[in-house]
């Protein structure tokens, strides 16, 4: 009997990377989680852990990477695999897919952070049996992946669903917002950091009686709303720090109905909305399990 | 040598119905127009029409037909073909499929009007080689088609991108906004009916200097910029009556451009955006002959 083939994921965030050996959620080999900091030195210790690994278990089929953006992730571009440029220091064009090349002699697949998650949960979470679903990132920063007719969607670049204008009633809400780029746009308005800012205090420490999470509940109900008639999704996956404020997603699904007000007529939104927006089935790994599942198809 | 084979195709929109017979937009042998009043009446109509074609010109191939929604687009359901629940009178859940069917023993292909409009720019006209876009119709309502890695996107039901919540600053514009189901979404703010209500004329009377349509930009560029972020289109194709008025495409570019800010970093928005957004190809025919080529992939 041969032995299984294993392969490596990289789940590249903002502010952690994510690496983990295995071959599904019932096999993970190994795991590892650290800071990113530069590019160089944050791949480096991904590097030396799948070396590791390999080492330990035998080489490796496949690499996946599911990594922050803006990201290049159209393979016929001269820049394929880089990091574009952007107001994260040292990021800006570096060769992120180049740079695993020249370690690894394995095929590497790669796609955003939230496509890779969305693959994860479709693979073996929240959208089993699906082909068209949103998966959405509300922590840091805001994100989303989608995939449509069973393909991830990727199209001129790639989704940036954080950026979306949704409305902002400063009588309500006097916060100005907090994206460098639009102000009050709806990760302006609802990320981490937004809250933070308006609030005084961290997302995580506001008790959930707090007017800051009907407000948060409003803002993302107002997004999801248009996510549901622009792409007319079968189910949204709700991740990143907002998921595990369990008590949120009922105040998200109500205002969802309200805002939609029997538009959609759909008993998915009407009648099951509880199965409709929901939490990640693979919790804080939809996005590395995603990168895996990214490398067994690559 | 045989004959070549016709395609009958129906764009069923709110206000009027448009049938032609023939293969291309260079080959079409008969059209017709018409109003929209009940269904058997407008049906029969257009079945009348294809009926006198197949006397003059022999049998049709197969027949398409784009048509107005809520329309059920899923081949697996009981309801597949019907108009759902609407506002319109004598419309809900009427067997638009099944009518035709029960009149044409041939294949028929539907789909909602706004993806047969994309459908027709993809096959003949500003979406040809793309492989994700939206054709999106600004008039006396508000509706939006995609294609999304090549094929036409329903999802759940189908998009309804008209319903789109947008910020409305009411102190530059108090009217309170039209839609039925949520006042001021983007179909609410800006199709014909609102415009109208606003300003107390038919939109087509307002001369291109005056303010409406410095604000009409506003709000479309305002969803452009949330489609962007949101579907990632290669481009968009803006229709309706709108798109008649040519100097508005320039207003709306610019703030587009405006309200992204940077963020999209792709050419085709920072440097290409004349042709980024733009008129359809076909005209007002993007619709109907969508309509054909549906019916020649069926």
């Amino acid at each position: 009997m041969g032995s299984v083939k294993l392969f490596g994921g990289i789940e590249g965030g903002g502010t952690k990377f994510n690496c983990i050996v295995g071959t599904s959620p019932n096999d993970i080999r190994r795991e590892a989680r650290f800071p990113t900091t530069t590019p160089n030195e944050t791949l480096d210790e991904a590097i030396r852990f799948f070396q590791q690994a390999e080492a330990d278990f035998g080489n490796l089929a496949a690499l996946g990477i599911a990594c922050f953006g803006p990201l290049d992730v159209t393979p016929a571009s001269p820049t394929f695999g880089f990091i574009l440029p952007t107001t994260k220091p040292h990021w800006s064009n570096f060769n992120v897919l180049g740079k695993l090349k020249s370690a690894f002699d394995i095929p590497i697949a790669l796609d955003t952070d939230v496509n890779g998650a969305a693959f994860g949960e479709w693979t073996w979470g929240a959208a089993q049996g699906l082909d068209t679903f949103i998966y959405l990132t509300i922590g840091t920063g805001v994100g989303g992946g989608a995939m449509v007719n069973g393909k991830l969607l990727h199209g001129l670049l790639h989704p940036e669903m954080g950026h979306i204008r949704i409305p902002h009633d400063i009588q309500r809400d006097p916060y100005e917002g907090w994206c460098p780029f639009h102000k009050d746009c709806f990760e302006g308005l609802a990320s981490g950091p937004a809250m933070e800012a308006r609030w005084g205090q961290k997302a995580e420490t506001l008790p959930p009686n707090h007017p800051a999470w009907d407000l948060e509940a409003h803002y993302i109900a107002l997004a999801l709303a248009n996510f549901i008639v622009t792409l007319s999704p079968q189910r949204i996956i709700l991740g990143g720090g907002v998921s595990t404020q369990k008590f949120i997603f009922p105040m998200i699904r109500q205002k969802v109905v309200e805002i939609l007000n029997g538009y959609v007529q759909s008993p998915a939104v009407n009648e099951k909305i509880d199965e409709y927006i929901v939490p990640p089935a693979l919790g804080a790994r939809s996005g590395v399990l995603g990168a895996i599942a990214l490398a067994q198809k690559v």
